[in-house]
């Protein structure tokens, strides 16, 4: 039964992402889901709690993926770098040949604001993880939080963008030029920024 | 009746985040509030939909502090001091004499899991307001977004700590001090950030 686990989860994914699309997250049951996908209700809760968690059940993965990243960050960057090495590497979870399974997600998701509501929970959660996990490597309040939840501002950004309709570049090329935009934003006092003395 | 009614309201605040704060918010009922307010349970619900939204009614003047803030900034402010202008117009809500009930109020969230995801949420729609009205201003994407996500930080940061032990400078000094901290984290790359070229 193990062996076979991972190809009905992936399975069960993919056919709810298209009943979703087709027909609307709220008139999808999860029976209609086990069934196009060959298998019983039963064996749909095996591998998600409600009907939500198929959209989202790879949370786990994606969080370790951006905190595995700030381990993995030479010790001699700063905290921001480390966030930002750490986007680099987790980007690799969003290789183009995913986009166009990414964008159908999207769709269902922004027709929904409960699930809008959990893909928010989501990010913040991500920003909580990132900011652990810079305290853990040293870097001190309010550098870590700020760091993390810049960062996450900064994939949410890119992420928007790499989703966008015609939209061709790689989530990593993205995220250099959002990161650019915000360096020009958030100007020295002395260079005449709006930000406040 | 309706000159009766803002007193009653505060009163069902006070005397609700005084019972969750003693005996815990989950086993504390809308008719025990009710009753120490001295009204009816059905007059709660003429106030509050439910019993969390007692600890969060505020939302809409909370977050049209801040919409203000941004249409009243004068027009010459780039999108950050705009969203810088707004804090501090905002910060208005969170005089020191105040301190003490957003400590308490604070308490009783982070002890509940589903009161921080209600919180982060009230977080999530600031940002995003905060974005339309710099949108409707002229800025366009994504620095909209980023400048309105980038305030949400820092007031969060800068929240936090108006709210920690021993803390006694005001909200608006220890945003100043949260905007300078972003400065020196997010410098120009020239300058040797680690944030990627």
């Amino acid at each position: 039964m193990a062996r076979w686990e991972p190809g009905t989860r992936d399975r069960l994914r993919a056919v709810a992402l298209e009943l979703f699309a087709a027909q609307g997250f709220e008139v999808t049951t999860t029976a209609e889901i086990a069934a196009a996908a060959g298998v019983t209700e039963r064996t749909y809760f095996r591998h998600f709690a409600d009907k939500r968690e198929v959209l989202f059940g790879g949370q786990e993965q994606f969080q370790n993926g951006f905190v595995e990243g700030i381990v993995a960050a030479v010790p001699e960057l700063d905290a921001l770098g480390t966030v930002a090495a750490a986007l680099t590497a987790a980007a690799s979870f969003f290789p183009d040949e995913h986009r166009a399974h990414s964008r159908v997600r999207q769709s269902v998701i922004v027709a929904n604001p409960a699930l809008l509501e959990r893909e928010s929970l989501k990010m913040a959660a991500l920003g909580e993880a990132l900011g652990e996990a810079l305290r853990r490597r040293g870097h001190p309040e309010p550098e870590a939080s700020l760091a993390a939840q810049t960062a996450v501002t900064v994939f949410g950004v890119a992420f928007r963008q790499w989703l966008a309709d015609g939209e061709t570049r790689s989530l990593v090329e993205i995220e250099a030029e959002v990161w650019a935009g915000l360096r020009a934003l958030v100007r020295p006092a002395a260079g005449g920024s709006g930000a406040p003395a």
